[in-house]
């Protein structure tokens, strides 16, 4: 009995691009993939039914982002992108290590370009509680970079706000000052995004820290850094068909679809509710 | 073989009081049942780790709230309350119908409670997206009074500041303007707090609507619902003796302790966590 190679670079190469978050915000990244990755195809999943991830445990974190996994590769998908800071935080390690499986997450590339960028050293991190709290950032840029001070701030309300569809409200900018003074007051010559909900708020964020300092959020580096390991792998689309889009989601209240067009950056076709049995 | 009448009502009385929601909120709840029928022993089931639901959809909803009921079953509970105003509007029939069991919802005793204190019929209610989408307040009120008007506004951003801890912020008082102003030019003679988390900010929203009108919330008339629906099915736990209380969460993050504090009014003892498997 051969498994007659069906993992081998050939047949995955033709394959998905795995992508999952706790909601829609992945969809940033999504959007990315297919400016810098035509060819590639993707199934995503958005965990509806169990967001937000940020507020939870890392255990449950951990455990939601194992079957998120699993549910995919049942996709039979090439790589697979954790588009989610929390589950990053929470998750990179463990489905890295223990699924044969090119896995990306989205702290490390945003750690690099900051440490990259950075002129002074003093990066600033906004991210969820639990990505905070984990202090994956702290871990990831003083390991690229030793001397480099981290100063983080969680910011709880960013994802209702920007949920709430409250992008240009004046209490929004409130908030915005309310978590951003601390930063600004430490003098953080470069902001990371670290939840892939604020890249909406990125204009008013830039706005309010009036410094003009570079702001870098996570879809970006983190396709670049897709990109080079498909190549590395030998397992980047052959040909240059143009890549296809299927979104599971475990849940689809009447919002949502509205919210996950303006993270595409397009309309939401071929979505399918997948719930838990 | 016969059953052995398991299910008489002397058997049943000595049973605990099943209490479920989607988070700690319902705690407002059990702290009543606790002042008001202190002989009685609760069990609690807050599913955090999929929490909140106010912004799910309704099957999705329902879905979560069957399982929930399950649990509580299984640990032999004698009446179910649904402290949860989402759940409520999107499973009460449902479990009131297909379970054998004594079931009181948040929603029907303070629609109830509302039309026997207002005056001139102007009923306002806030809540969660999807206990207004469900039209369920206005339906209980109609059913009591159809002359009664309803006007309801959702305020999405309230559980957030509530778990943020912000309950006396400034930004949370703009907030709560900027959701009730609609309300108060109605001139509502009545406000019902349609979700757990709200009693937190019941008196900034009493400050902020100015006009000094009666606001209901559900966790009194619930419980004396539960109350009388005890003593008519002749339940009622049958001496003196100090209720226990068991809180069952789906996950704790590190600030969810202090906040289930500030709901139940009394130190978190006695809590364990079941993980989904």
């Amino acid at each position: 009995l051969r498994s007659s190679g069906s993992n081998s670079a050939k047949t995955l190469s033709r394959r998905p691009i795995g992508v999952f978050d706790s909601g829609l915000g992945g969809l940033t990244v999504v959007r990315e993939i297919r400016r810098q990755l035509p060819h590639e195809s993707v199934v995503y999943f958005g965990d509806i039914a169990r967001l937000p991830y940020g507020i939870k445990s890392k255990q449950q974190i951990l455990s939601f982002s194992i079957q998120n996994t699993l549910f995919l590769l049942k996709k039979k998908i090439k790589a697979l992108v954790i588009a989610c800071n929390s589950s990053s935080s929470a998750a990179f390690p463990f489905l890295k290590n223990h699924f044969n499986l090119a896995v990306v997450d989205v702290i490390q590339p945003a750690a690099e370009e900051a440490v990259k960028i950075s002129n002074g050293s003093r990066i600033g991190v906004i991210a969820t509680q639990a990505t905070i709290q984990s202090g994956s950032y702290e871990k990831a840029i003083k390991k690229r970079n030793p001397k480099a001070r981290i100063f983080s701030s969680a910011c709880p309300l960013f994802v209702p706000l920007v949920e709430e569809g409250w992008l240009n409200h004046p209490i929004t900018d409130e908030i915005i000052e309310h978590y951003l003074q601390p930063l600004r007051k430490q003098r953080i010559d470069t902001l990371i995004l670290g939840c892939t909900h604020y890249p909406l708020l990125k204009e008013r964020i830039r706005k309010i820290m009036k410094n003009g300092i570079p702001i870098v959020d996570s879809a970006q580096p983190t396709v670049r850094q897709l990109a080079s390991l498909l190549e590395k792998k030998a397992i980047s689309y052959p040909s240059n068909h143009k890549g296809s889009l299927k979104i599971f989601v475990s849940d689809l209240p009447r919002n949502f679809k509205r919210i996950g067009e303006r993270f595409l950056g397009e309309k939401l076709h071929n979505l399918e509710i997948v719930r838990e049995k």
